[in-house]
């Protein structure tokens, strides 16, 4: 499982790469291999998918890591934040149950994650204690992502906001905005960053209030500040300290 | 300010690298210079510090900057989670006020988290929503640390508790722990990594009831399953879904 971080092909750090370069198979989402693309040649097998056939992917790339070959399962970001370490956990254990045959050795290889990658764009947001969640209720239902909304704001976490939209839940960052208002003001930061480091990032400052009214999609991270959060000079920043016990003076 | 991972070099981005490698002057706390010394060369300035300096050492690294040289300020992980980016920041803002020169242009280069390369070691526990606390109280009420704990563990978050221990407050863990079991099983799994990826690095799994015997201190990262995750062959996982939607046949 290698992690190849937001996109930038020198935020890929060499142990990723020397594992895909030294892969006999790689596999991932077509999207996520066009960006590494220079580090795989032309021996390599490369098993290449369509979006939302991660259980198929993962199932190809474990089945050729039981045939005894070496296979780098490429993801963006971080393989083990809302990716496909898991899956492939989950995968071998059914593999197990059903062939009593040895199991291939799983190393996860982590990435710069999504939530690090649009936190350095937009200054420094996650500087105190955050959540993250993820507003796709495809395999979690819509309530516990309601209670998790309720708990996070409550409790004044930043909030990092995966997964926003999609077409088919486009209300979904309407209905988190609503929640988070109801303990945070209305003019708390909120960080709006799609396809870091790639040649179509955007980067905006919104507002709770007028956070809706910007470009959300599926590509889309957003960071929601807590109550201390600030901008200053087009930079989102939450303080380290709630009181004022380091001197800045 | 550029991240550079957990310690393993391997796990520095080329891009934390060159910034190392092109600056006129490196600053950091000792510890992570040293784990990133094969970059520096000899006709670099370095400024090296003790922990608990990190004012001083932000301050210093932003007059350099301020002075026109090339400043490369070192953190470990990343350096905008709970680490020096928003201090930056925060001075920055100060010294502009006190001062109407212009200020120097301030990049953060995101680097492997510790909740990342903690999750790679341990497997994939944070792959469902999940919140990062830090037990420290220098800088936060201990009030506010606590009303996190309730909130993130009665909506089921995966919980990363940074600076779980110190020789000043050995009894916060075990209170973190207390809040914890109320909303959880006793067997919930438990991760422990000391130093990840470096020499001393340590792995164990515990459960909720008895992480506490473990050795954990100031270089800990401790990470608490939700209410699903579980453990297969010394891996610590957490299912992506709630309910059945994705078959995995």
């Amino acid at each position: 499982m290698v992690g190849t971080g937001p996109g930038a092909t020198d935020l890929v750090t060499p142990r990723a790469r020397l594992a895909i370069e030294s892969a006999d198979v790689i596999a991932g989402y077509r999207t996520y291999l066009e960006l590494v693309r220079e580090f795989i040649s032309e021996g390599q097998e490369v098993i290449s998918s369509a979006m939302m056939q991660e259980v198929d992917r993962c199932r190809k790339a474990l089945e050729a890591a039981c045939a005894g070959r070496r296979v780098a399962l490429v993801c963006g970001g971080d393989p083990g934040i809302y990716a496909m370490a898991g899956l492939v956990f989950e995968l071998a254990q059914r593999a197990e149950k059903e062939n009593p045959a040895p199991l291939p050795v799983i190393e996860i290889i982590p990435g710069i994650p999504a939530l690090g990658s649009c936190a350095a764009i937009l200054g420094a947001p996650l500087m105190h204690d955050f959540a993250a969640i993820s507003l796709s209720d495809l395999l979690t239902p819509w309530e516990l992502i309601e209670k998790r909304l309720h708990a996070a704001a409550s409790a004044d976490f930043v909030i990092v906001l995966y997964n926003p939209k999609s077409k088919k839940r486009a209300g979904h960052i309407e209905q988190a905005r609503d929640i988070i208002m109801k303990y945070r003001p209305a003019h708390t930061p909120v960080g709006i960053v799609v396809s870091a480091t790639r040649e179509a990032e955007s980067v905006e400052l919104a507002t709770l209030e007028n956070m809706t009214g910007h470009d959300i999609n599926m590509q889309t991270t957003v960071i929601v500040g807590n109550t201390r959060t600030f901008t200053w000079q087009g930079r989102m920043i939450t303080p380290r300290g709630y009181d004022k016990k380091y001197s800045l003076g």
